[in-house]
């Protein structure tokens, strides 16, 4: 018999008819012969209320621990509901606390990590025909107290669960319908996806399309869970997240991201000598501060160089005050911020096997006159740096490049 | 040093600047040199919230041990948020849910009673130099779930912490400042009592003085725990429930309670024989139906009684209609029922060492003119019924009467 873990968003269980209309798809998921394990998060807005008065009462150095006692008590209210709406009509269920599911996680309160699942309770349960509702986001800490694992951690939790009880596959069921070519509210010829390589998914979450919780689908892809997005509001497949081999005749590109959450900066006319990056980029890391697409220039006496590199946007005036810190150390001109940029990829596991893609991406974008600030590559992807103004124009000019649109 | 537990009402931690005033009273009570262990209860209005959604799904058969996981959520919210308020202010504090701070119950969800509570955890937290912020209210079952012990069963759960901790005291923070010697919103002269012994609290909760649910004070007095009844909104001693043998110079009357919830049922020419209280008594039982103040006078003929009893107003359709069902088989002439009716109760253990105690209150009724329609008393009670017309006149006249007047 199939066994699905499905996991519901918040806006999924958002009020009590949507609580219910739940449970009526996991009833008729029963009926069709499935077993059904359901992980859920609390109701839309409830998380941010808990956040937000334990963040008013301290808003600097509030105990993580307690953080973690607050807002882990919104999933409780939705495995309770759930439970009674799915017993009322007619299916046998059971609500489990992250600790009561045997979730073991490390000490990392606010972002803890699952460290080992006990399968026992769960197994128990479906063996004797009844659903069990998961609470999502949680667990239990080293000490006996309650941890959580951070924003978006439901999804986690139900690949997780997926993984321990050897689940079939691990649907995830939110307000969109699946994963697209490109953002549609754009590109309105972007198509859905009926499959996507966790690879993919990867790189497409981490470039700003954020269907689904990096680390859960990087948890899926070491423990081999198929995963699939679909709506909780329809009653249509989505997207698969399966494993390369699963994908046949996979395209050379499967989509095309962006994301606004960039910055660039500039250090004009660095003094070039051995040490220079790593007197640059030390303080940095220690500021926590993420650098991504480094671009160096030699400039024209051959003495000096540029250095071009972004950071995210929320990150930029910190980043800016550090290096103008470090002006005299290191000797350059001065510092050249901009915001208004964004990072447009090109993503596909099947680029790794096609030479031009590349070449593509780059006539495409000078065929409509887009200059091109940065570049950086990996296996899968091609990521380049635009003025934010050609963000749409370069979306969509790169989907029909790469025969994306929708007949 | 003096241990004390302190529990704080859902009103008393309605929202986050209550919460901040309760810290701030748990502080100084630190500060003068106690330790402190808080049970708190869930925000004002939320467990309400809680309920209405679980009955909305299901209003006659929900799952009552769902329904203690979604309800017990309240308490996890506030437990954490004043244990951030602790710190915030300097005081070391951690958060306790039911199953971590070692409450046990029976598996009786929605009204559990409490078995056994396992006190290292809470030790060891208090011997650290921190202040255990507990949720009232909950408990871990025989079966590894969550269990309610009912409404108000916060109260309960700081007695019983109390008699585990062995505290000194166990002091009830509420939105009354203590316990009156009768109504202050009916009788104005009624003065705070600074001491009042168990079974005269009991008798007060039991006749309509809800300052404390009954089941707490009955623990309280098998443990033999100090209670204090006081103000959270204000800083002064309050009324200490204790042992009779505690109360100094006790005043022969400590209180005049009363009671609206009352409806009284007259039998009228029952055929008297053996066997007959039973044949009517046997039936409300069964249905679970509290008989008080039961009164039969003989007819003239003598062949017949009259038999009268009080039941609670909302009990009144239902025993009406059982004893209408009962009229052929053991023969009356007709039900009369009367739900105008309010009991009022002189309350004091010095009663059990003075005579003159009934008389007074008879006597006093008569000279204002009112009829008593029944009575009934305990060693340290006498309760009489009455038209609901009169009670706001008898609870003024008996507290002259028995000299509690505030001078």
């Amino acid at each position: 018999m199939t066994l699905v873990v499905q996991k519901y968003g918040g806006t999924s269980v958002a009020d009590l008819g949507r609580i219910r209309r739940v449970a009526a798809r996991v009833k008729r998921h029963i009926e069709a012969g499935e077993r059904v394990c359901v992980v859920v998060s609390a109701m839309a807005g409830t998380t941010n209320q808990l956040v937000d008065w334990v963040t008013s009462l301290d808003p600097a150095h509030y105990d993580p621990a307690e953080y973690d006692q607050v807002v882990s008590s919104g999933e409780q209210v939705t495995i309770g509901l759930l439970a009674v709406a799915l017993q009322t009509i007619g299916v046998p269920a059971r609500s489990y606390l992250g600790w009561q599911a045997g979730i073991h996680t490390d000490a990392g309160h606010g972002q803890a990590r699952i460290r080992r699942i006990d399968p026992v309770p769960l197994r128990r349960c479906l063996e004797e025909g009844r659903v069990p509702v998961v609470a999502g986001f949680q667990g239990l800490g080293p000490d006996g107290r309650v941890t959580t694992l951070g924003r978006g951690g439901s999804d986690t939790s139900a690949v997780a669960l997926a993984a321990a009880l050897g689940a079939d596959r691990c649907d995830i069921f939110t307000d969109v319908d699946g994963v697209y070519t490109s953002d549609p509210r754009i590109v309105s010829r972007a198509r859905k996806l009926e499959r996507v390589t966790y690879e993919e998914m990867l790189e497409m979450a981490s470039v700003g399309a954020k269907v689904l919780q990096t680390r859960s689908v990087a948890l899926a892809m070491r423990h081999k869970v198929r995963l699939q997005v679909l709506s909780s509001f329809e009653d249509l497949p989505g997207t698969l997240v399966v494993d390369e081999d699963e994908v046949v005749e996979s395209q050379i590109v499967s989509g095309i991201a962006y994301s606004r959450d960039e910055a660039k900066l500039s250090i004009v006319r660095v003094r070039d000598r051995p040490g220079v990056a790593a007197a640059i980029f030390g303080p940095l890391a220690e500021a926590n501060i993420n650098v991504d697409m480094i671009v160096q220039s030699v400039s024209r006496d051959g003495l000096h160089t540029n250095m071009t590199f972004t950071v995210s946007r929320a990150d930029l005036p910190r980043a800016r005050a550090i290096l103008e810190g470090l002006r005299e150390a290191v000797g350059f001109e001065r510092v050249d911020a901009d915001d208004d940029v964004v990072k447009v990829s090109v993503i596909g596991v099947g680029m790794q096997r096609h030479a031009g893609v590349a070449h593509r991406m780059f006539s495409t974008l000078a065929e409509k006159g887009i200059n091109i600030q940065a570049i950086s590559t990996s296996e899968i992807k091609i990521s380049v740096l635009i003025a934010e103004e050609y963000a749409e124009l370069a979306l969509r000019a790169l989907h029909t490049a790469y025969g994306l649109d929708r007949v």
